[in-house]
């Protein structure tokens, strides 16, 4: 079954010594089930972290500036959330 | 009284070492109040963890993908939290 | 001056020994302020716990069928966030 | 530049001993940039906490009560969240 | 490729001991990717914190009163969260 790829998460980690870091970027944009069309709009890189069996694509820019370029490809945000340290938004984009 | 099923909850859990790892599954689905028919569409497995006296159902692929899919049954993602090292998502399905 | 209950709030905890009890009720759905009528729609119990000068009311089903209740009596979720250990769904209803 | 004043934020905090005290109010209603018509409307006591050198404004009532009286006043809310042990509610005004 | 600044992000800060103080201000309403035309408009300063190597833009108002201004720059929240003891907000403007 193929499914549109409608919603997009994206997400900035700061850590407990400087908070402020994560604003600054690097952002995660997504991972190895992503459209590799948007990756490659976004000008993400794709990585694997030592000790992780599975991909992500970052972008050095801050997520703020990640979301005015999602925007422009259709996605909008629905709701934003801090988990631990990490704060994560989730796009939505209409397909008519 | 039967009640229309239009909100549906969704999560994933990460750890403290390994904040990453929620991130691409498994996804937490449905309990044993939801509706099989969907499970069953989302392709998803019935398990009752060790010392639960409940049932879950899981799916292995990241929450994006499930997103896409509950879209297609009709669901919209309504909000977004974290609790503790937990992400939630509230979905809901208009019913005309 | 009277106000209507436009606003409905509920919620449920889990614990850190185990996350997912939460998730299975009970859920607190109301307070001495609550609308009665609308407590007893919901088959909620009111109970006041040991320490506490305040009465509260709680359902056992999980949250899901509790907003599902609530959609039909005319509430629709606003926002969800968690604090602490504990996930609170804010709700409205028009009344036009 | 004269600004409306079209946002506010309430809020009640509970304590990791009794995390349901918060409920029952109080709530902080508002600080010394606040509207003090607004403030009247919603029976608002002004304080200033030992040790800070800035006032505050609180009501007795929970945070759905709170909500009730705000959308009475043309205000609706937009998002709640969670910080800490203490809840908060962000809303709005529109002004045509 | 040129992007609109249609996301507009701004946070404040409380501490452990007094979780009040945040709300007072400062905020903090951009760093060197905002607009700067934007950041006079709120009267920000720019600052460079000790030991971080990028800048940020503050103003001693609480959030609530900026998030006024920006309304009038047609920016609206789209989201609110905690993470930690911060609490941010996320606004947009729509560009017809």
């Amino acid at each position: 079954m193929a499914v549109d790829r409608n919603y997009f998460q994206t997400k900035t980690s700061g850590d407990k010594k400087n908070q402020h870091k994560g604003e600054t970027g690097p952002t995660m944009v997504g991972d190895e089930y992503s459209d590799s069309a948007l990756m490659n709009y976004l000008g993400a890189r794709k990585t694997t972290m030592l000790g992780n069996n599975f991909s992500e694509y970052h972008v050095d820019e801050p997520p703020r500036v990640i979301l005015d370029k999602l925007e422009q490809a259709g996605y909008r945000v629905v709701s934003m959330t801090g988990v631990g340290q990490t704060l994560v938004w989730c796009l939505h984009k209409d397909t008519l």
